[in-house]
Protein backbone atom coordinates (compact mmCIF):
# COMPACT_ATOMS: atom_id res chain seq x y z
CA UNK A 1 0.00 0.00 0.00
CA UNK A 2 1.12 3.28 -0.95
CA UNK A 3 1.65 6.80 1.35
CA UNK A 4 -0.75 8.99 0.51
CA UNK A 5 -0.16 12.51 -1.04
CA UNK A 6 0.37 16.03 0.19
CA UNK A 7 -1.94 18.74 -0.08
CA UNK A 8 0.11 22.12 -0.82
CA UNK A 9 -2.05 25.54 -1.46
CA UNK A 10 -0.35 28.84 -2.23
CA UNK A 11 -2.36 31.76 -1.14
CA UNK A 12 -1.63 35.58 -1.62
CA UNK A 13 -3.24 39.04 -2.77
CA UNK A 14 -2.90 40.21 -6.90
CA UNK A 15 0.62 40.04 -8.42
CA UNK A 16 2.31 38.24 -5.28
CA UNK A 17 3.73 35.90 -7.50
CA UNK A 18 2.27 32.47 -6.84
CA UNK A 19 2.49 31.19 -10.40
CA UNK A 20 6.83 31.66 -10.51
CA UNK A 21 6.83 30.09 -7.41
CA UNK A 22 4.63 27.06 -7.54
CA UNK A 23 6.44 26.54 -11.00
CA UNK A 24 9.81 26.72 -9.12
CA UNK A 25 8.50 24.26 -6.48
CA UNK A 26 7.20 21.92 -8.39
CA UNK A 27 10.65 21.29 -10.44
CA UNK A 28 11.80 20.66 -7.41
CA UNK A 29 9.59 18.08 -6.34
CA UNK A 30 9.69 16.48 -9.98
CA UNK A 31 13.93 16.89 -9.37
CA UNK A 32 13.02 14.43 -6.23
CA UNK A 33 11.94 12.42 -8.19
CA UNK A 34 8.37 12.87 -6.82
CA UNK A 35 4.45 12.55 -8.93
CA UNK A 36 3.66 16.37 -8.80
CA UNK A 37 -0.21 17.72 -10.22
CA UNK A 38 -0.81 21.23 -10.91
CA UNK A 39 -3.86 22.68 -10.45
CA UNK A 40 -5.85 26.15 -9.54
CA UNK A 41 -8.63 27.93 -8.10
CA UNK A 42 -11.40 28.55 -9.31
CA UNK A 43 -11.38 25.60 -11.72
CA UNK A 44 -9.27 22.64 -12.26
CA UNK A 45 -11.99 20.41 -12.74
CA UNK A 46 -14.34 20.57 -15.88
CA UNK A 47 -17.56 21.61 -14.16
CA UNK A 48 -15.32 24.04 -12.20
CA UNK A 49 -13.79 25.79 -14.95
CA UNK A 50 -17.37 26.63 -16.47
CA UNK A 51 -18.34 28.14 -13.09
CA UNK A 52 -14.66 30.07 -13.01
CA UNK A 53 -15.68 31.52 -16.73
CA UNK A 54 -19.29 32.67 -14.57
CA UNK A 55 -16.98 34.18 -11.93
CA UNK A 56 -13.71 35.98 -13.74
CA UNK A 57 -15.46 37.23 -17.04
CA UNK A 58 -18.67 39.83 -17.80
CA UNK A 59 -19.91 42.48 -15.64
CA UNK A 60 -17.95 42.64 -11.62
CA UNK A 61 -22.01 43.70 -10.24
CA UNK A 62 -23.76 40.19 -11.74
CA UNK A 63 -23.26 38.17 -8.96
CA UNK A 64 -24.07 39.58 -5.23
CA UNK A 65 -21.75 38.04 -2.59
CA UNK A 66 -23.64 35.54 -1.56
CA UNK A 67 -23.82 34.21 -4.85
CA UNK A 68 -20.07 34.50 -5.65
CA UNK A 69 -19.36 32.70 -2.27
CA UNK A 70 -21.67 29.95 -3.49
CA UNK A 71 -20.43 29.59 -6.91
CA UNK A 72 -16.57 29.75 -5.42
CA UNK A 73 -18.20 26.86 -3.01
CA UNK A 74 -19.80 24.57 -6.15
CA UNK A 75 -16.58 24.65 -8.11
CA UNK A 76 -14.09 24.08 -5.38
CA UNK A 77 -16.63 20.81 -4.02
CA UNK A 78 -16.23 19.64 -8.17
CA UNK A 79 -12.33 20.26 -7.74
CA UNK A 80 -12.01 18.69 -4.67
CA UNK A 81 -14.21 15.18 -5.39
CA UNK A 82 -12.87 14.92 -9.11
CA UNK A 83 -8.92 16.22 -9.31
CA UNK A 84 -7.90 17.20 -5.76
CA UNK A 85 -8.69 14.22 -3.42
CA UNK A 86 -8.35 10.84 -6.20
CA UNK A 87 -4.22 12.50 -6.92
CA UNK A 88 -3.54 12.61 -2.99
CA UNK A 89 -5.04 9.24 -2.52
CA UNK A 90 -2.71 8.03 -5.52
CA UNK A 91 0.49 9.77 -3.99
CA UNK A 92 0.65 12.34 -5.76
CA UNK A 93 1.64 15.95 -4.03
CA UNK A 94 -0.59 18.64 -5.23
CA UNK A 95 0.16 22.10 -5.48
CA UNK A 96 -2.89 24.18 -5.85
CA UNK A 97 -2.73 28.21 -7.26
CA UNK A 98 -5.56 29.34 -4.51
CA UNK A 99 -8.19 27.38 -2.64
CA UNK A 100 -10.24 28.01 0.22
CA UNK A 101 -8.44 30.76 2.01
CA UNK A 102 -8.60 33.02 -0.77
CA UNK A 103 -12.93 32.76 -0.45
CA UNK A 104 -12.58 33.91 2.84
CA UNK A 105 -9.95 36.43 2.65
CA UNK A 106 -11.60 38.11 -0.62
CA UNK A 107 -15.51 37.55 0.67
CA UNK A 108 -14.88 38.09 3.98
CA UNK A 109 -12.31 40.44 4.74
CA UNK A 110 -12.08 41.97 1.63
CA UNK A 111 -15.40 44.41 1.87
CA UNK A 112 -14.33 44.87 5.25
CA UNK A 113 -13.62 42.30 8.52
CA UNK A 114 -17.13 40.46 8.09
CA UNK A 115 -17.22 37.59 10.65
CA UNK A 116 -21.15 36.36 9.98
CA UNK A 117 -19.77 35.94 6.49
CA UNK A 118 -16.65 34.34 7.69
CA UNK A 119 -18.90 32.09 9.88
CA UNK A 120 -21.21 31.26 6.91
CA UNK A 121 -18.29 30.69 4.27
CA UNK A 122 -17.09 28.07 6.84
CA UNK A 123 -20.40 26.36 7.56
CA UNK A 124 -20.63 25.83 3.86
CA UNK A 125 -16.96 24.36 3.30
CA UNK A 126 -18.22 22.04 5.93
CA UNK A 127 -20.78 20.99 3.69
CA UNK A 128 -18.99 20.23 0.82
CA UNK A 129 -15.33 19.22 2.64
CA UNK A 130 -15.92 17.83 6.14
CA UNK A 131 -12.89 18.41 8.09
CA UNK A 132 -10.83 18.13 5.08
CA UNK A 133 -7.48 20.95 5.06
CA UNK A 134 -4.54 21.24 2.86
CA UNK A 135 -0.78 19.86 4.79
CA UNK A 136 0.79 23.17 4.20
CA UNK A 137 -0.58 26.92 2.62
CA UNK A 138 2.04 29.17 1.72
CA UNK A 139 1.37 33.01 1.76
CA UNK A 140 3.13 34.96 0.06
CA UNK A 141 2.69 38.35 1.59
CA UNK A 142 3.14 41.47 -0.46
CA UNK A 143 2.43 45.29 -0.13
CA UNK A 144 -0.14 46.14 -2.21
CA UNK A 145 0.87 48.95 -3.90
CA UNK A 146 3.83 46.77 -5.26
CA UNK A 147 1.46 43.72 -5.93
CA UNK A 148 -0.99 45.89 -7.98
CA UNK A 149 1.73 47.55 -10.34
CA UNK A 150 3.20 43.32 -11.04
CA UNK A 151 -0.73 42.50 -11.78
CA UNK A 152 -1.52 45.70 -14.06
CA UNK A 153 1.05 43.46 -16.78
CA UNK A 154 -1.12 43.62 -20.44
CA UNK A 155 -1.08 39.74 -20.85
CA UNK A 156 -3.08 39.51 -17.66
CA UNK A 157 -6.94 39.35 -19.05
CA UNK A 158 -8.70 38.40 -15.90
CA UNK A 159 -8.78 41.87 -14.28
CA UNK A 160 -12.44 42.00 -12.44
CA UNK A 161 -10.78 41.91 -9.46
CA UNK A 162 -7.58 44.18 -9.96
CA UNK A 163 -10.51 47.25 -10.80
CA UNK A 164 -11.48 47.09 -7.01
CA UNK A 165 -10.12 49.32 -4.82
CA UNK A 166 -7.12 49.75 -3.31
CA UNK A 167 -9.09 49.67 0.22
CA UNK A 168 -10.27 46.14 -0.83
CA UNK A 169 -6.40 45.02 -1.73
CA UNK A 170 -5.07 46.07 1.94
CA UNK A 171 -8.68 44.75 3.90
CA UNK A 172 -7.36 41.39 1.41
CA UNK A 173 -3.64 41.46 3.25
CA UNK A 174 -4.59 41.93 6.42
CA UNK A 175 -7.47 39.23 6.31
CA UNK A 176 -4.81 36.33 4.76
CA UNK A 177 -2.73 37.39 7.80
CA UNK A 178 -5.23 36.92 10.19
CA UNK A 179 -5.89 33.51 8.57
CA UNK A 180 -2.19 32.74 9.00
CA UNK A 181 -2.10 33.66 12.87
CA UNK A 182 -4.99 31.76 13.38
CA UNK A 183 -3.47 28.62 11.76
CA UNK A 184 0.53 28.44 12.49
CA UNK A 185 0.97 25.29 11.65
CA UNK A 186 -0.59 24.67 8.23
CA UNK A 187 0.31 28.38 6.95
CA UNK A 188 4.14 29.36 5.74
CA UNK A 189 4.54 33.36 5.48
CA UNK A 190 6.74 34.45 3.20
CA UNK A 191 8.17 37.79 2.50
CA UNK A 192 7.18 38.48 -1.43
CA UNK A 193 8.55 41.63 -2.04
CA UNK A 194 12.18 40.31 -3.13
CA UNK A 195 13.68 38.50 -6.02
CA UNK A 196 12.13 35.61 -6.98
CA UNK A 197 15.13 33.33 -5.85
CA UNK A 198 14.90 34.92 -2.61
CA UNK A 199 11.28 34.37 -2.15
CA UNK A 200 11.89 30.99 -2.94
CA UNK A 201 14.76 30.47 -0.74
CA UNK A 202 12.51 31.36 1.91
CA UNK A 203 9.69 28.89 1.06
CA UNK A 204 12.30 26.47 0.95
CA UNK A 205 13.83 26.93 4.39
CA UNK A 206 10.08 27.76 6.05
CA UNK A 207 9.42 24.24 4.81
CA UNK A 208 12.65 22.89 6.14
CA UNK A 209 12.51 24.33 9.49
CA UNK A 210 8.42 22.36 10.16
CA UNK A 211 10.75 18.97 8.52
CA UNK A 212 8.25 19.16 5.76
CA UNK A 213 10.19 17.37 3.67
CA UNK A 214 10.16 14.52 5.50
CA UNK A 215 6.20 14.15 4.44
CA UNK A 216 7.35 14.75 0.77
CA UNK A 217 9.84 12.35 0.90
CA UNK A 218 6.87 9.80 1.98
CA UNK A 219 4.32 11.06 -0.08
CA UNK A 220 3.52 7.99 -2.93
CA UNK A 221 6.11 5.99 -1.45
CA UNK A 222 5.29 2.27 -1.27
CA UNK A 223 4.93 1.95 2.71
CA UNK A 224 6.77 -1.43 3.27
CA UNK A 225 10.09 0.63 2.16
CA UNK A 226 9.98 3.10 4.71
CA UNK A 227 10.27 0.56 6.63
CA UNK A 228 13.67 -1.35 7.43
CA UNK A 229 13.69 -4.93 9.58
CA UNK A 230 15.34 -4.31 12.91
CA UNK A 231 17.65 -7.94 11.70
CA UNK A 232 18.68 -6.32 8.31
CA UNK A 233 19.63 -2.83 9.90
CA UNK A 234 23.30 -1.96 11.52
CA UNK B 1 -48.31 54.64 -2.51
CA UNK B 2 -49.11 51.19 -3.85
CA UNK B 3 -49.97 47.87 -2.50
CA UNK B 4 -47.13 45.61 -3.17
CA UNK B 5 -47.85 42.30 -5.21
CA UNK B 6 -47.77 38.47 -5.13
CA UNK B 7 -45.63 35.85 -5.54
CA UNK B 8 -47.72 32.49 -6.61
CA UNK B 9 -45.16 29.33 -7.35
CA UNK B 10 -45.86 25.97 -8.87
CA UNK B 11 -44.87 22.93 -8.13
CA UNK B 12 -45.26 19.49 -9.19
CA UNK B 13 -43.36 16.41 -10.50
CA UNK B 14 -42.77 15.93 -14.66
CA UNK B 15 -45.82 16.04 -16.88
CA UNK B 16 -48.25 17.57 -13.89
CA UNK B 17 -48.56 20.15 -16.21
CA UNK B 18 -47.29 23.31 -14.52
CA UNK B 19 -46.86 25.09 -17.99
CA UNK B 20 -50.59 24.44 -19.05
CA UNK B 21 -52.13 26.17 -15.92
CA UNK B 22 -49.98 29.00 -15.54
CA UNK B 23 -51.00 30.02 -18.61
CA UNK B 24 -54.40 30.07 -17.85
CA UNK B 25 -53.89 31.71 -14.37
CA UNK B 26 -51.87 34.26 -15.94
CA UNK B 27 -54.80 34.96 -18.65
CA UNK B 28 -56.98 34.88 -16.03
CA UNK B 29 -55.28 37.61 -13.66
CA UNK B 30 -54.62 39.77 -16.55
CA UNK B 31 -58.29 39.69 -17.68
CA UNK B 32 -58.61 40.96 -14.55
CA UNK B 33 -56.57 43.94 -15.21
CA UNK B 34 -53.57 42.58 -13.17
CA UNK B 35 -49.73 43.69 -14.00
CA UNK B 36 -48.28 40.06 -14.61
CA UNK B 37 -44.85 38.50 -14.85
CA UNK B 38 -44.32 34.74 -15.40
CA UNK B 39 -41.26 33.41 -14.73
CA UNK B 40 -39.41 29.95 -13.99
CA UNK B 41 -36.89 28.68 -11.86
CA UNK B 42 -33.85 27.30 -12.73
CA UNK B 43 -33.52 30.35 -14.78
CA UNK B 44 -35.33 33.87 -14.74
CA UNK B 45 -32.26 35.99 -14.86
CA UNK B 46 -29.12 36.10 -17.07
CA UNK B 47 -26.92 35.10 -14.35
CA UNK B 48 -29.47 32.08 -13.34
CA UNK B 49 -30.15 30.94 -16.93
CA UNK B 50 -26.52 30.00 -17.28
CA UNK B 51 -26.67 28.41 -14.31
CA UNK B 52 -29.84 26.41 -15.62
CA UNK B 53 -27.69 25.53 -18.53
CA UNK B 54 -24.90 24.14 -16.19
CA UNK B 55 -27.97 21.92 -14.59
CA UNK B 56 -29.92 20.74 -17.06
CA UNK B 57 -27.84 19.78 -19.88
CA UNK B 58 -24.63 17.53 -20.24
CA UNK B 59 -23.75 14.31 -18.19
CA UNK B 60 -26.09 13.15 -15.60
CA UNK B 61 -23.36 12.87 -13.27
CA UNK B 62 -20.88 15.88 -14.04
CA UNK B 63 -22.14 17.68 -10.29
CA UNK B 64 -22.44 15.53 -7.17
CA UNK B 65 -25.84 16.13 -5.01
CA UNK B 66 -24.73 18.77 -2.81
CA UNK B 67 -22.89 21.11 -5.80
CA UNK B 68 -26.42 20.71 -7.55
CA UNK B 69 -27.78 22.13 -4.31
CA UNK B 70 -25.38 24.98 -4.10
CA UNK B 71 -25.88 25.73 -8.19
CA UNK B 72 -30.06 26.02 -8.00
CA UNK B 73 -29.61 28.41 -4.29
CA UNK B 74 -27.23 30.58 -6.51
CA UNK B 75 -28.95 30.63 -9.57
CA UNK B 76 -32.37 31.23 -7.05
CA UNK B 77 -31.00 34.50 -4.97
CA UNK B 78 -30.04 35.62 -8.51
CA UNK B 79 -33.44 35.36 -9.56
CA UNK B 80 -35.10 36.49 -6.56
CA UNK B 81 -33.02 39.96 -6.13
CA UNK B 82 -32.89 40.97 -9.78
CA UNK B 83 -36.68 39.90 -11.06
CA UNK B 84 -38.60 39.04 -8.40
CA UNK B 85 -38.21 41.09 -5.28
CA UNK B 86 -37.88 44.30 -7.91
CA UNK B 87 -41.61 43.34 -9.23
CA UNK B 88 -43.07 42.54 -5.98
CA UNK B 89 -42.18 45.98 -5.10
CA UNK B 90 -43.63 47.29 -7.74
CA UNK B 91 -47.09 45.66 -7.65
CA UNK B 92 -46.83 42.92 -10.26
CA UNK B 93 -48.28 39.68 -9.80
CA UNK B 94 -45.49 37.17 -9.71
CA UNK B 95 -46.12 33.44 -11.29
CA UNK B 96 -43.21 31.56 -10.90
CA UNK B 97 -42.83 27.89 -12.38
CA UNK B 98 -40.74 26.39 -9.39
CA UNK B 99 -39.70 27.76 -6.31
CA UNK B 100 -37.21 26.61 -3.16
CA UNK B 101 -39.84 23.50 -2.53
CA UNK B 102 -38.89 21.84 -5.99
CA UNK B 103 -34.89 21.89 -4.68
CA UNK B 104 -36.29 20.36 -1.32
CA UNK B 105 -38.56 17.77 -2.72
CA UNK B 106 -36.12 16.76 -5.85
CA UNK B 107 -32.73 17.12 -3.70
CA UNK B 108 -34.15 16.21 -0.16
CA UNK B 109 -36.42 13.97 -1.11
CA UNK B 110 -35.75 12.58 -4.52
CA UNK B 111 -32.85 10.42 -3.77
CA UNK B 112 -34.88 9.11 -0.46
CA UNK B 113 -36.27 11.14 2.52
CA UNK B 114 -33.01 12.63 3.91
CA UNK B 115 -33.95 15.09 6.96
CA UNK B 116 -29.91 16.57 7.19
CA UNK B 117 -30.09 17.31 3.24
CA UNK B 118 -33.13 18.77 4.07
CA UNK B 119 -32.24 20.71 7.06
CA UNK B 120 -28.67 22.05 5.15
CA UNK B 121 -31.20 23.07 2.61
CA UNK B 122 -32.94 25.16 4.91
CA UNK B 123 -29.95 26.81 6.25
CA UNK B 124 -28.85 27.65 2.34
CA UNK B 125 -31.96 29.07 1.64
CA UNK B 126 -32.00 31.40 4.12
CA UNK B 127 -28.38 32.35 3.88
CA UNK B 128 -29.60 33.87 0.22
CA UNK B 129 -33.53 34.91 1.30
CA UNK B 130 -34.05 35.55 5.01
CA UNK B 131 -37.30 34.71 6.16
CA UNK B 132 -38.88 35.10 2.38
CA UNK B 133 -41.70 33.06 1.32
CA UNK B 134 -44.28 32.80 -1.26
CA UNK B 135 -47.24 34.06 -0.46
CA UNK B 136 -49.59 30.86 -2.21
CA UNK B 137 -48.16 27.68 -3.97
CA UNK B 138 -49.89 25.16 -6.07
CA UNK B 139 -48.77 21.87 -5.88
CA UNK B 140 -50.21 19.62 -8.96
CA UNK B 141 -50.20 16.57 -7.64
CA UNK B 142 -50.28 13.18 -9.99
CA UNK B 143 -49.37 9.75 -10.00
CA UNK B 144 -45.73 9.41 -11.08
CA UNK B 145 -46.72 6.89 -13.81
CA UNK B 146 -49.30 9.34 -15.85
CA UNK B 147 -47.49 12.34 -15.24
CA UNK B 148 -43.87 10.33 -16.19
CA UNK B 149 -45.60 9.43 -19.67
CA UNK B 150 -47.07 13.10 -20.30
CA UNK B 151 -42.84 14.48 -20.20
CA UNK B 152 -41.91 11.88 -22.68
CA UNK B 153 -43.52 14.15 -25.54
CA UNK B 154 -40.36 14.45 -28.04
CA UNK B 155 -40.13 17.88 -27.80
CA UNK B 156 -38.87 18.02 -24.13
CA UNK B 157 -35.10 17.90 -24.72
CA UNK B 158 -34.05 18.30 -21.40
CA UNK B 159 -34.50 14.94 -20.44
CA UNK B 160 -31.99 14.92 -17.54
CA UNK B 161 -34.30 14.52 -14.67
CA UNK B 162 -36.65 12.42 -16.28
CA UNK B 163 -34.13 9.62 -17.25
CA UNK B 164 -33.98 8.97 -13.69
CA UNK B 165 -35.37 6.06 -11.49
CA UNK B 166 -39.12 5.42 -11.18
CA UNK B 167 -38.58 5.30 -7.42
CA UNK B 168 -36.99 8.79 -7.27
CA UNK B 169 -40.27 9.92 -8.73
CA UNK B 170 -42.23 8.68 -6.16
CA UNK B 171 -40.11 9.91 -3.72
CA UNK B 172 -40.65 13.28 -5.21
CA UNK B 173 -44.48 12.87 -5.26
CA UNK B 174 -44.30 11.74 -1.39
CA UNK B 175 -41.73 14.71 -0.74
CA UNK B 176 -43.74 17.18 -2.06
CA UNK B 177 -47.45 16.35 -0.17
CA UNK B 178 -44.83 16.12 2.83
CA UNK B 179 -44.06 20.14 2.45
CA UNK B 180 -47.64 20.70 1.55
CA UNK B 181 -48.81 19.12 5.10
CA UNK B 182 -46.75 21.39 7.13
CA UNK B 183 -47.60 24.48 5.53
CA UNK B 184 -50.95 23.89 4.71
CA UNK B 185 -51.54 27.95 4.55
CA UNK B 186 -49.08 28.15 1.89
CA UNK B 187 -49.98 25.43 -0.37
CA UNK B 188 -52.62 24.37 -2.56
CA UNK B 189 -52.78 20.63 -3.79
CA UNK B 190 -54.90 20.40 -6.86
CA UNK B 191 -55.28 16.65 -8.43
CA UNK B 192 -53.89 17.41 -11.96
CA UNK B 193 -55.16 13.91 -13.25
CA UNK B 194 -57.89 15.52 -14.44
CA UNK B 195 -58.90 17.48 -17.89
CA UNK B 196 -56.74 20.81 -18.15
CA UNK B 197 -60.26 22.55 -17.17
CA UNK B 198 -60.81 20.60 -14.43
CA UNK B 199 -57.83 21.17 -12.58
CA UNK B 200 -57.85 24.45 -13.80
CA UNK B 201 -61.93 24.94 -11.58
CA UNK B 202 -59.72 23.18 -8.86
CA UNK B 203 -56.97 26.14 -8.52
CA UNK B 204 -59.25 28.83 -8.64
CA UNK B 205 -61.33 26.96 -6.00
CA UNK B 206 -58.95 26.33 -3.87
CA UNK B 207 -58.18 29.71 -4.01
CA UNK B 208 -60.97 31.53 -3.40
CA UNK B 209 -61.77 28.85 -0.17
CA UNK B 210 -58.66 30.84 1.11
CA UNK B 211 -60.11 34.25 0.10
CA UNK B 212 -56.59 34.85 -2.12
CA UNK B 213 -58.45 36.53 -4.85
CA UNK B 214 -58.92 39.55 -2.33
CA UNK B 215 -55.25 39.43 -1.80
CA UNK B 216 -55.04 39.76 -5.70
CA UNK B 217 -57.47 42.60 -6.17
CA UNK B 218 -55.32 44.70 -3.88
CA UNK B 219 -51.82 43.89 -5.74
CA UNK B 220 -50.78 46.65 -7.21
CA UNK B 221 -53.83 48.78 -6.80
CA UNK B 222 -52.90 52.95 -5.53
CA UNK B 223 -53.23 52.14 -1.67
CA UNK B 224 -56.30 55.75 -1.45
CA UNK B 225 -58.08 54.23 -3.61
CA UNK B 226 -59.42 50.96 -1.45
CA UNK B 227 -60.15 53.45 1.33
CA UNK B 228 -63.33 55.01 0.56
CA UNK B 229 -63.97 58.03 2.86
CA UNK B 230 -67.21 57.52 5.03
CA UNK B 231 -68.90 61.08 3.92
CA UNK B 232 -68.87 59.85 0.41
CA UNK B 233 -69.70 56.57 0.57
CA UNK B 234 -73.97 55.20 0.81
Amino acid sequence: MKNKGLFITFEGGEGSGKTTQIEMLAKMFIGQGKDVLLTREPGGSPGAEEIRKLLVTGDPERWNRMEEIFLFLVARSNHLSQVILPAIQQGKVVICDRFHDSTIAYQGFGYGNNQAIQDQISQLYTMIAGNFKPDLTILLDIPVDVGLKRSKRPENKEQRFESKKLAFHENLRQGYLTLAKAEPNRFLVVNANQPKEAVFQGIVNGMAERQFFLKVQKAGVEEESLWIPPSYSR
